[in-house]
This record gives structure tokens, C-alpha cells and sequence, in this order.
């Protein structure tokens, strides 16, 4: 099944790349790999806000994580113009806005690892890292940050 | 106009490399990118110490990083001997040393982002994480961790 | 000396690859680099919890740091079958749960670092960010995540 199959049958359709909010974008090619800079959840178009530990939920906070997938799909989108030419999801940084008794990052996480599973299949398998940062951009409740790997080069 | 007639033109004189605090080496370099260590702010040599939503304002926070930013182009000039032979920026991960209420760690870390693309032109246009940290080390109020790659291979 | 008498000189033994708590993998190859993902200290095989500046010391907090780098030797032995197949240890992200007072993450860093150059020689020498958490999943004390190259690619 191709990557776009998935995205149908998961019945997601993807955003526009996300406009970073400052003097930065989305993405930067180097070799085959590609760095697409961290993106924060958003809700309705604003930054979802919110603080795990506090008034959020684990299972609200993988949604979360799963939105930002989604968001992040649609940047490799645009970065490849055909997400066929992903060889790889290599690397996710998660970063959970979280109280400082809060130890269910890796939970969070896997909101967005498991729909990258999904779209990509075993070419979405990937390393990670989760920990709790004592906030995020515009109170955002959870941002991620990842690096894929491309068919071909630069 | 070369990166040296524009960093003449911002009055900037590069800094020796950093040379870090601890068992590591400012950079390493795999294949054609160069990877940097996080730098700490500094002021007058010494760690530059506070905390955004504590005792520093957003601007504080933007010249630090932006100082940040200048240590850093002097390590890449160690790293390659001349800036020209950087191709692009690739990747910035800036921590900032936040109260748990404070929310713009993107306007502080643009102050780093806005001095490469100043420095480097098309070439500094970077992909970027900025997050809250707890604390950093010496008490620093921002660090910032550089990803670049150069024209050709180690 | 090969990095494997290293390991006997040092009377270490490696662990099998630390299998995630998540959905993610332990490592992924993208070139030449390999991508390990984020391990947290384990005691006994449990998470080694804890907190920088609350529970626990500096010198035991470079103890967890120093538990983490064999780890992760022990993920790149299942990663490349040979350790001698490491070209170089390119970078360490080092993530310290830490109280927001506390500003020793440098030092806690140090002792996977100071590890990993005796085990690799010049081989090891890296560049490093560390810094501090809020908390780690688990609430485990210190999580460090490694980037490696390898001497030929994927």
C-alpha cells in the first residue's frame, strides 16, 4: 500500500506546511536527509495549550502528539513534493510540556511514533527522544522536532 | 558579499573557538556536516546567568542568544577554517533557561536565528527547536546547539 | 588496543540492546550515522529514578550518566555486529532531570563522556549538549540519546 493509501484509509488529509512563527523554516535538506524544524500542536489553528501534569491527560496529550504527526507528514510533504521519496523517518525529538512531577513523556510520544507507523509502515520505525521541557513556545503542550531520510540526494 | 564583508559591515569580530567546560570537543564533523556543542551565553568570559520569566526580559533572552550566535560562527570558522566553505546552516536547538510560565523561547532564540541569516544570507536559513529548560548548566540563561554542512567531505 | 580490549581493561561487559519502552526502535542508519535513540538510566533493570538538586548528588548523577553510555555501547554493538565499524562518536544530547536550582548538567554529562573516550580513544571525542529536564519518563534521573558514524554506510 503506498503512502498515500495509508493517509486515505486513516481518512487524513494533510495541512499546508506549518509557517514557522519566526525567523526560521520549516525545513532544511542536507545530503538525504531532511530537518524539519520542531513543530508545536496546535488546535483550530492556535498553539494547543496546556501543560501534562497539570490539566492535561496522557491520552490528551498523545492526541496531541498525534495532530503534530500529521502536521509533520504534511512539512515532508512539502519538502518532497511525493512522500514516496521518503526512504526513511529517522529520528523524532519530543519535547512534553510537563510538571515537574510528570513521567508519562514516552506515553505522550507515542501518539505521533504510532501514526508514523501507520503512514510509512516499516519505513516509519524510528529512534526517539522524550523528556519534559518546563514549557514550549506560545504554551504549547507538546513539540516535536524531526529528521527523515530521502530516496535521493540534494 | 562574502560572509567575512558582512560580518565586517555588522562590526562582529569572531571569538576563538570555545573551548568547552567539560570531557568533549566544540565540534565534530561526519561526512559534510559539522556538528557543534551546545555554547552557553557568555558575558565578560563568564557564564551569562538568569532566567527568562524570572530576572530577564524577552530582549535579554534575544541578545544572549544573539551572542550565542557569534561564539558559534567562531567555532564553525575553527571547524573550517573559512566560512565560506559553509554551505548552509542546517539545524538549531536552542534552550532556554525558563520559569515554568514563561512562553517565548521562539522571540529569544530568534535572536540567534536573525544574526546567522544576517551573516550567512540564503545560506543561514535554518530549520529550528527552541524550548523551555529547567536550568542549564553553570546557570547559563540560553544554549544553543548548531547542526551545518559544508561545501565538501571531511 | 582495540575498542573491545578497552571494554575487558575496564572490566565492562555490554548489555543486550535496550529494548524501548515505546513504539519506536533503539537505533536507525541513515548513511553512515547511526541514530540511537534516547536510553534513561536503569538500576537493576528498573529506571533509576531521581532527581539532580532533590535526591541525588552530582557524583551519583555522573554515575547514571556513566551507566547510560555502556547502554548505549551495547546498542551500537547490535547496531553494527563491531564496535571497531565505529568511525567516530559525532554527538551526545544529555538531558538531566533536574530542580530548578540545579546547574551541574555539565558535570553529571561528563561521565558518559569521559566513558565513552576511554572505551572509543580519539574515537570518541564528540561534541555534546547538556542540559536540564523538568522530568524524564519514568522519572528516571538522566537520559542521554547518541549519534555515531560508522566507517561505511548502510
Amino acid at each position: 500500500m503506498s503512502v498515500y493509501e495509508r493517509l486515505h484509509t486513516l481518512a487524513i488529509s494533510l495541512p499546508e506546511a506549518t509557517i514557522p512563527a519566526a525567523a526560521y523554516v520549516p525545513f532544511v535538506r542536507s545530503g538525504r536527509q531532511v530537518f524539519v524544524s520542531g513543530h508545536i500542536a496546535k488546535k483550530d489553528g492556535k498553539p494547543w495549550r496546556g501543560q501534562l501534569g497539570v490539566d492535561m491527560t496522557t491520552e490528551q496529550g498523545a492526541a496531541a502528539a498525534r495532530s503534530i504527526a500529521i502536521d509533520l507528514v504534511g512539512t515532508l510533504q512539502a519538502a518532497t513534493g511525493d512522500l514516496e521519496k521518503v526512504a526513511h523517518i529517522v529520528k523524532l525529538m519530543v519535547l512534553v510540556n510537563s510538571a515537574p512531577t510528570y513521567t508519562e513523556q514516552h506515553l505522550v510520544a507515542n501518539g505521533a511514533s504510532q501514526l508514523l507507523q501507520e503512514i510509512f509502515g516499516e519505513r516509519g520505525a524510528h529512534a526517539r527522544s522524550a523528556f519534559g521541557a518546563t514549557q514550549l513556545p506560545r504554551g504549547a503542550c507538546v513539540e516535536i522536532e524531526l529528521i527523515a531520510e530521502l530516496v535521493d540526494a540534494a
